[in-house]
């Protein structure tokens, strides 16, 4: 490509001509297009900040200057920019180019992003300090329209709108954030997407105003007072301004060179301004223009059909938890969906349309769901909160306080649990059994496979009256051990097997690897016992039993962290009734964060593959028996 | 009193006059004053609100209708209306009347609160699901001008203003939280407070405006929109507005006629409403009303001349803090101090007179707190942010995303670990350890005495580069084991006495208790070694060693729920180690919400007394001494 094939940093597009620009931003889409569609990623996001960031970088200087992507996943055609465009082909791969922003992978990277929202709180630290330490460089932080409804966001604006120094927030309003965007800042925004309309009034009303008659002096002075009232009334830019930051818009993300006059203005500022941008999610790529949530993120695709290559391999857990929704809300008319802005990718898109009443979408805002859930269930209703593992970090707080507390019946279906491997360590699920284990009064299951899973669903709301959390993980679900089926009872596990001496106790979704070391073991001579333990919280006291009397080693395999996992837990319980003398393995994540990769990469690379698992168990028994 | 002795629930409120109600309302103020002097409690808060809860019971049927009191230590006023007059002396005691609504105290209280910034959400769960029933109540949340700045308040506004049926928000706007406001949301009130002077000027426009000759047609069109746009720019209420909720005010919130009147009114709205109430705290009580903040909580005081009847027992924690805080910031021009609205609890007053450009109070905003330290450590300095340990679990997802994964130098000084007391089960500060201990990259520490926090911190502060948690408790210093100190190394414990055969852990604020244990055993004959933990995470390895091979009985004793915490931690790193066959006992809290008491009773209640644990492990070791 022309300009692309030379460009390779920021210096390189300061040389060119600001007419030479659109043709540079054509040649980013063509590869973006090209390139995800053999390696998948976040499309439409990026074609819509092309023009954006290309006028960022031709305004500022980056390696001098800050700039936070919120969330992050709009930063490819940043990282075409800045030296990584020869690394696409690696894109969301293992030890590959990371789909968000990274510190390590580049000096251009400020911030590191990957949840909504954080950009202001970030930009605002890093512009004080700038302050403190009498720095001059700008600080840009860059956010969606969807990430606004976070109440970070609104923390944050409080914050910076009585701060001193320049700070540019850049808002780009692309009228929806992954879905269709909800609640009262969405509708505010589109009111300001129509704002040019205003400008010609208000330019109209102040001539009107300068060509009055005299009324007296009070009245002077009331016109006087009521000419920036005005002003404000006309340009619905008040929120913003009220709040005490600087708004400039609405101004169209795609036109390079308006957005390079309005850049090289604010630059001069010396106070929070907040810029309003209009851009296109998908621009400039028809297929991703017409459904710009097909791809947002996805896999890769036939560039001139837009249709995925890759084959769909089964019902994902999202869509059967849908489909259960949909069922059990049939027949029990108490049933109530919450989703934070994940209607789609939660799969409560069907439930959605059949029950318009009874879903709420509260937008990207974890804290409010939890609350707003619990209100629900106080209310009478059996709340569902679906919501990915990770992004469930943001409602600690109100499962305690607000669900726990008062031992309310909400369900929190906790979807992406453990790896899901192309987004890397800001998105894993591997917390969530440490930080809902130990929360007094809930509850923590998990499925083997799909059919478990529907049960445990019906479990929880239909049987169940207490906080209640069910994880299960990403993509395909499992259907191992269809034929072993027992009922689901309070704090029990299930034997799927039962042996001597060796038990094998495994969480949910690391039951087709606990089935492959179960075949190895018994190829090997073993006669292990392999427990599905259901119950993450509380642990099975029977199974507690068990091992203290029929079980000399103890294997723990999960999906989290080691740290508060179930391993723990069961360490533990173990302790705490008196059964001191078992050997004990538990195979866990250690407690890093685990980067980008395919599930069987990152379970490899931990040791967490059968082979590995394996190994280790024959490996421990030989050291340990002769001490038995 | 007159009426006061006749009154116990709200049917006997409603028998009065209206004109009667002042005089209930300072018969309430007298009673509250003279309570709360004896048994300590919130003072100005609840002085602020008695009019208003006097003329919200005397509209509404709250057995009916729902009320959620935000934070909820102003529902004081709103429990001697509601049959619980006569537990007012058991206030904030063991068992006796909690100091926040609880609704298994009373069907009165619609939703338990104790956290800042939950009512809306909560209120719009319920309004919700009173319209999915087709019931007709009125939900009414009342919430302080302080609680505005937390970011799910806006979250909740923004799902709210969106939609259907009644739902009423009582903004109760007394110009302070505990501390003086900060951020642009306080200043915007401050503006509408003002308001009634723009109400003046507004009717002034009106009539200018009719009185306007006739400009042509145009104009006409013109000035029929910029009439509604008049009426927003000179009644600041846009903002609210904007987000689609309807304003109400500023209403005199001591004005009970007028306050009656508005809720009359705003009882027949079909869309959420918020009225902005002005009110004084502590009014009433001039010792109140000059120092709200003194007396926002306080022990019992002279009601004469407000001043505390218990002595100062010494200096607290959070004094020490702040004192080495301007110790170590006078050499060290890179530390600042950030507080999400507790400068004066967490110590910070004197520091934020001192630096102030160093010091930010970010409002009550503790995810944003976190985030934006994380920012001000990308900026080259280094942040200590301040907090109480059951706040900062608002900050969990930020202190993974924000600081952990980028490995930030940021340093949380975790105030209030471990048992609070009187404020119960919403404050206690027991799951820090556990949410806090499974974080990758996160180091958390827990001083053992006053002399130790302070090497702690300067170790934090000036010799450690990564994320920590420093964690201390409520109330004063403790000066034990004063001559027994070791330096502080990355991931080492301290042996306070050396022994054989058994070995007692404790964690920090556990320091006083188990030595007294110490010294039973001794007397008892035994000789045990008593450890300083110091790192909850990572655990001294050394430490692990030494347990494998001189140690036959591990005790551990922390102030924190027993899963995730310490004891947990150190069961699965001998585990993990290959040290399996020690007689472990774990002393920690059960995992159950803890509620009020003063430390004393609570500890006994859960057998974390030093007889109790000494009974424990003479009963443990006779038990398993065979078996050695």
């Amino acid at each position: 490509m022309k300009y692309l094939d030379k460009l390779n940093f920021p210096d390189d597009l300061k040389k060119l001509k600001e007419s030479e620009l659109n043709l540079i931003a054509a040649e980013i889409r063509e590869f973006l297009i090209n390139s995800i569609a053999k390696t998948g990623g976040h499309l439409s996001s990026n074609l819509g900040v092309v023009e954006l960031t290309v006028a960022l970088h031709y305004c500022f200087n980056f390696s001098y200057d800050r700039i936070i992507w919120d969330v992050g996943h709009q930063s490819y055609t940043h990282k075409i920019l800045t030296g990584r465009k020869n690394e696409f082909n690696s894109l969301r791969k293992k030890d590959g180019l990371s789909g968000f922003p990274k510190s390590e992978e580049s000096i251009y990277d400020s911030f590191n992003t990957g949840h909504s929202s954080t950009s202001i709180s970030a930009g605002l630290g890093i512009a004080q300090a700038r302050n403190l330490s009498g720095g001059g460089y700008n600080v840009v932080s860059v956010i969606g329209d969807g990430s606004m409804t976070g109440g970070l966001v609104y923390e944050a604006l409080n914050n910076a709108a009585r701060s001193d120094g320049k700070f540019i927030i850049i808002l780009n309003d692309n009228q929806m954030s992954i879905s269709k965007n909800v609640g009262a800042m969405s509708k505010y925004l589109t009111e300001l997407r129509s704002a040019p309309k205003y400008i010609e009034v208000k330019k109209d009303v102040s001539e009107l105003l300068n060509s009055l008659p005299i009324f007296g002096s009070k009245m002077i002075k009331i016109l006087e007072k009521t000419k920036d009232g005005i002003k404000y009334a006309l340009l619905p830019s008040v929120m913003f301004e009220q709040l005490g930051v600087k708004y400039i818009g609405p101004v169209d993300g795609h036109d390079i060179g308006n957005l390079i006059n309005v850049f090289n203005k604010v630059k001069k500022f010396d106070k929070p301004v907040l810029i309003h941008l209009l851009t296109t999610k998908g621009k400039g790529y028809k297929n991703a223009e017409k459904y710009p949530s097909k791809f947002h993120g996805i896999g890769s695709f036939d560039v001139t059909t837009g249709i995925p290559l890759s084959e769909k391999k089964g019902e994902t857990y999202s869509e059967i938890f849908g489909k259960t929704m949909c069922k059990l809300s049939a027949k029990n008319k108490k049933i109530v969906a919450i989703t934070a802005a994940m209607p789609s990718g939660t799969g409560l898109e069907f439930f959605s349309k059949a029950y318009p009443s009874r879903f709420f979408d509260v937008g990207i805002a974890e804290s409010h769901a939890v609350t707003f859930s619990a209100g629900l269930a106080k209310g009478g209703f059996t709340p569902v909160f679906t919501v990915y593992s990770t992004f469930l970090q943001r409602g600690y707080d109100q499962i305690i306080h607000d669900v726990c507390i008062q031992k309310l019946h909400v369900v929190f279906a906790v979807d992406r649990a453990g790896i899901v491997g192309d987004d890397g360590e800001t998105h894993q699920g591997i917390y969530d059994l440490s930080y809902l284990s130990h929360i007094p009064n809930m509850t923590v299951i998990s499925p083997k496979n799909k059919f478990e899973f529907q049960k445990m669903l019906e479990f929880s709301i239909n049987e169940f009256d207490a906080p209640i959390a069910i994880r299960y993980p990403k993509g395909t679900a499992s259907e191992i051990f269809k034929e072993y089926f027992e009922e689901i009872k309070f704090g029990k596990s299930e034997y799927i097997f039962d042996g001597e001496d060796i038990i094998i106790i495994f969480v949910g979704n690391m039951a087709d690897t606990a089935f492959k070391v179960y075949n190895m073991l018994i190829r090997a001579g073993f006669s292990p016992a392999l427990v599905n333990a259901r119950f993450i919280r509380p642990i099975d006291l029977e199974l507690i039993q068990d091992i203290e009397n029929r079980f000399e080693f103890v294997f723990t395999i999960e999906d989290n962290v080691e740290t508060g996992g179930f391993g723990g837990g069961l360490n533990s319980e173990l302790i705490k009734n008196g059964v001191f003398n078992k050997k004990i393995y538990n195979f866990a994540f250690p407690d890093v964060f685990v980067k980008q990769g395919s599930k069987t990469e990152i379970y490899k690379e931990f040791g967490l593959d059968s082979e590995k698992i394996f190994e280790k168990i024959i490996c421990f028994i030989e050291k340990y028996k002769s001490l038995c």
